[in-house]
């Protein structure tokens, strides 16, 4: 039954918090769109409301309230009409962040009142979309910080977003790797609530070999060695595809990272710092962490290895900062809330699986084919974002996400 | 135990074969490079032979029967040293058509002479060396058609390479799907003799649900009407990548195909002529396949379910023309012989590969990202090079291979 | 002898007119570029203000008033160091653009009081660079005004800078041609005061064939005849670049013109609203100018003719608004203050012509390929910075400029 | 009076001389084209073929000797219907080199034929044409050459067109100046016969500043010491235009130049060898020609300049072999058979220019924008096809042609 209390909550309370990561900047650093697959932070405040606007309001209060901003913020709807090209979403100083801001409370608005009005034990469908809105929301706002990240390191003078406290130099745990028998595992969620989206199902059985997956994430030193050792110049340890990146690009760290004679800097949200050997390598992109996890003597687990391991795991990493800290403990450490970790395995549909009918079918299905799955969640995603079913992807050659690598090996 | 005089006769009427598909070719012919991907006639016999010169001959009679031309006919292997540039490999006028079939013949004598001084019983390793060169060789010759037919046709004057045959004219046997009840099956091959390459194995367990595959191919005629009821412009039928692929280029049919009324013309080997309804459609990409299939009511095939579909099964597909034919009789018809089948499976290593080490085993593994498995073999693949486990892989824009469309769903 | 109050007044209105044309602009509309070859208004404040800072302030009180921003504000002097990259300048939010008005208002009170504690006679330089610097910030007047226009144009929603005061529609005079007998004319200005620009000297004579220059700009209306004739697809017409550009980038009109039945459309820094068929052409690359000019049976002018046809001339066009009105009246119309007229002429450097020493020396010469030669000046050149020997010069693709056509013929 | 015998000879002399230039290369060496701007050896001797048939022959004897050959062999005459994209001619295996050199026979005794049969006192047009055509060839056989060079320069193993003769060591005459007075001087050439292109008339007036040329072609010591005192990476000595070309392609020497060392080696028509510092530097771009005149304290003449200082002179440079020897002796050397010396004149109609009607006029004209003149003629060059009033032009990023630099200064 839905609970409309615990929904009102939820929309509330995600609506608030994109508001305040948004806070602390300008107009002007809301404008920012550093490359065609980034946005600027105004674009996500309103694509997100625009979502609520067009899928949620619209149907039910017979029009939307800023119909002409259809064009600019519908991010990839073909269903939903013509859009505004994405890699010009930093060319729209129009509407103002004012006015995407009075945008966002008269959605929020409407969208309570809806709410309160409606029973939802009779419409599904409501429940159903405004947890898909929230869902989507919260994706988005880890999209304004890396977005903001991209943007904010072009900036010849290394701009702040945020202060960094005061750190708690810890050490890492040691490696060892922690191990599964393999067999028929059931993966996948179907969960309409508390909530899954559509490409983590339908739930199926897979058939696994005995495999094992290290206890947390590969090191800056463990980078560094690789990188020290002619890792990116030594074609043997690279996916052809990986290698021609690498030349091409003149690829030799993950973005944001600087080696420096021994030393490794590192470019965030906090500005410039030094990293340190024993916090997590962020930013890799696939091919690197393939090449690195083959140096290391292992391999990158498949997305099921990584799901039943991470069953029964939740989200209780600090985010105090924004940047890695060293991963100390017992059990699995980071798989959640640390950055999300590349697998073997492309983003496929799973069996059964099938695209919803209409504009919302466009959510995830169409983009299955080019990319790879990660798992878990980072530094930079929501609170209440992370489930050990959650399907994340890119293309194998993105830094810009904070990415980490899990090492895995066959038992 | 080895057989001396099977693979003494294999490697000979394998080498015979490239030189028969070459004969009909002037030198001028021969030199031509359409793109980057494909490569000319000409190189194709120089890379082959180099391939038993350098992993065969060298190791065993101490040097390379022509050393100063590794640096051409090297074609990815970074372990041997440089290499010239791929997209200019139709700038090597020289080494001239004649020397380079001088080097043939030099090269085959060598090779031969060398399996009848040596005891295949105890070196078992030059045996499989032999049967991986022409495991090679063949796959060569298969693209020595298709990277000539993607020459020829940017010729305005539509060259024929060889004359058509009289046609008969047959009707395709009608659409059904044959079905598989699922569960844990076998895949994969790891045999050394007959052959199959190191990205066929490990042999492993998968779980399958229950399926269905189409009979037959699908036909230009079921292509026809999808493109004349739209296909090409809905949305909702692509994947977004594919969408992008068809905008950019202004794509509007498979490679060497166009509509002209309500026909449509075929270009090929043959040169130009006029595609029946009920003939296979070839030279789709696997964005084309993926939509078609969609638009009738279908999905891909994994490789796994086409694998065990295929079992038993044996290439006796006609050769006698160079155009698709139309597939009539009873079973699973066209599954080898007539074209390459995209899959839905992304390009991976199966559960516990290792590529084997040295330059041999960059032969696979490293191209496992970015590419979609086909399964089958096409009316180009030469006479035994077909089997139930072998996997093809291109990136899913190609159209330039024989690469066709069997429609599954689930059961 | 300079003059310092003149000096200081031409400084002080030049300096505040640049914010008076930014003033109606958000943070959010300042901060847009784009193409690479345009930049934000905001930036073109600051650089204007760092061009003073950098070349009058420092050498004289010792340092610049915010060295850090240098990397930021250089535009192309390699000589001042490392700049930021031309494309990226859209990527900085920061400084603000409150930021930069406090610098400006600094910039301003250090050389107002710069010069009143200087003896301009005995310091000549302070009051060349002084003067440099004010046509320096003119130029950048005008392009604050078609780098917005590029701008705005990309957005969907048309947005207004101004509002268009009402018309008063006039009929254009009728075109007829005013001769010149040619013989040796002396052309070029190398005069410190009031001022011109280094590529405008030295003077020098030019031998001139009889000649004759229309008393008009070509018309939107003899514009759309030759694009309803075909005019953008008959080769006969085009130089061959020209085609090429107009092939491969789909032109069929100027820059934010396009017709639509038997009418015109055009937007502008008023918004979108209709053309009408009196009212001159502009934003007119050289390649279409050239094209035009041939369909109507005439030439382009030369530079020279240009200049000897200007002698004597004022700009005294009405800039009561910024899209262009109908030419009516005696004599050559519209010579100045309307569109920068191409000429047939490349720009290169006069006879004996040098570039000044050090930094200052990069401003004109470095450019002097590859480009041609607009003569006159536009609606959006500020009043003041018309004068016969100025040269402007683009790339020949240019539409984002201004540009208009006056036709020529031999004698 | 046309003279009937000289214009037949010239004919069967120039048409012979292509065959013997084409005749040491294999029908692959014809076939190869390098870049899309240079074309294979073999469409040169069809397309000259083509030139006759078409504008020649198919007026006057009804039909063209092969019209299904014209769609590949139109090189750009936009009236004569489609042609094939100038990038693919390398693709053009078909017709084969023996098929073009029946054409070439045919077409030769065709015309042969056709003048003897036709008073040419009459056709004046006739005689023009076959000069035209003469002409046209002429340019051609030079581009054989560079085009094949720029093939073979691409090949691995620096294939060898025509063996180097034994050298002749001498010492390069040291360099001085040869002063002009300036005043009005007239240039160009409208002289039907012998011959000169439209592109160089009308001739005309043109006035003149006191200059001096220098005596001889800038060596490879002179460019060898720019090279070493780090000139590809001085800002100040460049064109911004030409710096962001070195930086782009990373370019630090003209083709088929290298430095290695304090030596420095050159690839050519004889193959790899060791060139020496005092013979003229070939393949300079115009970016690098004028900067290391800048270098040297110098300047570019002006295409006016160098031909009243050719007036008079003819080409007597030796061709024993294809790479320069050092320039000895009086007067002004080299300004003709070594290399086209760069101009900074960029290639503009000269007053008064008008295209011819009708295909023939898209010879020269419509290339008049986006490239300089060069003067002289290169040791590629056929004899016969030198004179003062020449004007060729290419890209100023052009090095694939035999180009070299003179310098000019004001007096």
């Amino acid at each position: 039954m839905p609970n409309f209390s615990k929904l009102v909550d939820s929309f509330v309370a995600t609506r608030a918090h994109t508001e305040a990561l948004a806070a602390p900047l300008s107009a002007e650093d809301q404008q920012l769109q550093a490359m065609p697959s980034a946005s600027p932070v105004k674009w996500h405040r309103a694509h997100t409301s625009w979502f609520f606007d067009t899928f949620v309001l619209a149907p039910r209060i017979g029009e939307s309230l800023r119909p002409r901003w259809s064009v600019l913020f519908n991010s990839y709807y073909e269903a939903m009409g013509p859009r505004h090209a994405r890699p010009e979403r930093g060319l729209l100083s129009r509407p103002s962040t004012d006015e995407i801001g009075a945008y966002r409370k008269q959605v929020d608005e409407a969208v309570v009142e809806l709410l309160a009005r409606t029973d939802l034990e009779r419409d599904h469908e409501l429940a159903a979309l405004v947890r898909l809105g929230v869902a989507h929301e919260q994706q988005h706002q880890e999209l304004m910080l890396t977005d903001l990240l991209a943007a904010f390191a072009r900036h010849p003078l290394a701009p702040v977003y945020r202060d960094l406290p005061p750190a708690s130099r810890v050490e890492a745990t040691g490696l060892h790797f922690v191990s599964h028998a393999g067999g028929i595992v059931r993966i996948g969620s179907d969960d309409e609530a508390p909530f899954s989206f559509d490409n983590e199902g339908p739930t199926h059985e897979v058939l696994l070999r005995p495999f094992a997956l290290a206890n947390r994430l590969v090191t800056v030193g463990e980078w560094r060695a690789f990188a020290e050792d002619d890792g990116y110049s030594t074609p043997s340890l690279w996916l052809s595809d990986g290698l021609d990146w690498v030349r091409e690009n003149g690829i030799d760290s993950p973005a944001y990272l600087r080696r420096d004679g021994g030393q490794v800097s590192s470019y965030g949200l906090h500005g410039l710092r030094r990293a340190h050997d024993d916090e997590p390598v962020l930013h890799l992109s696939f091919y690197e962490a393939d090449a690195l996890a083959t140096y290391l003597g292992a391999r990158l687990p498949t997305e099921a290895e990584w799901e039943v391991m991470a069953e029964g795991l939740h989200d209780d990493a600090p985010r105090e900062n924004l940047h890695p800290q060293p991963l100390r403990g017992q059990g699995l450490l980071g798989m959640f809330g640390v950055g999300h970790q590349w697998t073997r395995s492309s983003y496929e549909p799973y069996p059964g699986f099938r695209s919803a009918p209409g504009a919302i079918g466009e959510y995830n299905g169409k983009f299955m084919v080019n990319q790879l799955v990660l798992r878990g969640s980072s530094l930079f995603t929501p609170r209440g974002h992370s489930r050990p079913s959650y399907r994340n992807f890119w293309h194998p050659s993105t830094q810009f996400q904070a990415s980490a690598l899990r090492l895995a090996r066959d038992e």
